[in-house]
């Protein structure tokens, strides 16, 4: 039997800060046919609500530093706020959608970061997919939205890193499901020159992949991000697709397709 | 067919202010046989958060006025710590938990409470439960949680009684299955006495409703309490039980059933 495809699209910061681009975003998500996954990441909120409850937010390598009344403030903001805003507007666009975080269902299994030269605290690494309840939730024409908190089964929340989160969902449904993975950022997908943001590099794979890192064409925050693609490839993950917020709209052309 | 019973519990800010408490009867509800669902309030954390955010908590008639920003308050507490805090916990104690709000699914639809003498703001209250997929997720294992915030799919998140909400859901249930309604609050049961805490009433039928009420031994917040428990009881709910914390332990005998 020829499997279904399940698109999985991961929308960050550059979306969720913006209510009138997220809106727009989600009313076209809302639009997509076939069984679908949505996962955001925090954006700016987070920090507001820190900084509100007098904590300092810290980061190290880009990565949030999660003491536990840090973990308190992202359960809140991105498992409370932004995930159930963003559920009660597709809902209302008639999209079937349900919020949830890792610890939901024990949907996403983690543990704590191990600690090597930085400890990151609360930090989640991914261990697991409960892709048995995911595919109950679709069968049933839910569309889950999974926001980038998790849990160790433990009784502790974990913070997450949400490219990290959609691309192991992503690879834990490939065994069910043709797969396909699609990230929305603040470019229309990766770019032969950065001062050129129509440059837009269409077809990536493996090969072209080392020689663009070679070159310094690929390079600092791109460098982790298309690892990580690279990676979910290489686990099962059918077709990889970076662009902008207008990549989930049927009519769009200009974005990378990544591919082994 | 018989059909199975479904317990729902309800607790409120007396078990969820208190950690200790809360994680020991988070333990005893998961021992719970067979498929139960749990309904959280709000409790103490919203009004600091709401302070730190400088939002002023505003009540009337013993129910919060939620203005936007306060929807956005409680959405965070209740929705994301308070109720993912309550499932990874649930889920630690080997109880599959799955944290939820009316938004998720469209599990429960709500609409903005008209306004007559006082406007409540986005307090909602409910006009229909999704038993369908409340009902999946039972067959499959899961514990829904369910949070006090729900949705009118419109895109507007509502703060919602959590005793209506426990009430709205075993009556939505009553169909599926027979249904016991269990309500977690600070006393043992209802009181012959307020002064001796051991008093406790065992059975209420109707009739000795209304003669306590004429007697004025339920009075004052035990009156919309008690009315919404014979309002379920009419409407389908099999069992009400009104207790403390230990209302979920096997062992426990002391506490108020309702009956019609």
């Amino acid at each position: 039997m020829t499997k279904q495809t399940l698109k999985v699209v991961k929308i960050g910061g550059n979306v969720i800060n913006n209510e009138e681009a997220l809106f727009s975003f989600l009313k076209d998500f809302s639009e997509l046919d076939g069984p679908k996954i949505l996962v955001h990441g925090g954006g700016r909120k987070a920090t507001e609500v820190s900084s509100a409850m007098g904590l300092k937010p810290q980061m190290i390598n880009g990565r949030r530093v999660t003491d536990e009344a840090t973990v308190e403030v992202v359960t809140m903001v991105y498992a409370g706020l932004l995930n159930k805003k963003v559920t009660a507007k597709l809902q209302s666009f008639g999209c079937n959608a349900m919020g949830l975080s890792g610890a939901d269902a024990n949907c996403i299994l983690a543990h704590k970061r191990v600690v090597k030269d930085i400890d990151y605290g609360f930090a989640g690494d991914v261990d697991e997919i409960n892709s048995e309840i995911i595919d109950v939730l679709l069968k049933n024409g839910v569309t889950p939205v999974f926001c980038a908190i998790t849990h160790n089964k433990k009784g502790q929340l974990l913070n997450t890193n949400a490219d990290t989160i959609a691309s192991e969902v992503t690879i834990g449904m490939s065994e069910l499901y043709n797969t396909e993975l699609n990230f929305v950022f603040e470019l229309k997908g990766v770019l032969e020159s950065i001062d050129d943001k129509d440059s837009v590099i269409t077809e990536i794979n493996a090969e072209k992949y080392e020689q663009l890192v070679a070159q310094g064409i690929i390079a600092d925050g791109m460098l982790p991000k298309m690892h990580n693609c690279f990676n979910s490839l290489k686990k099962g993950v059918g077709k990889v697709k970076i662009g902008d917020a207008s990549l989930v709209k049927k009519s769009t052309k200009l974005y990378t397709t990544l591919s082994l």
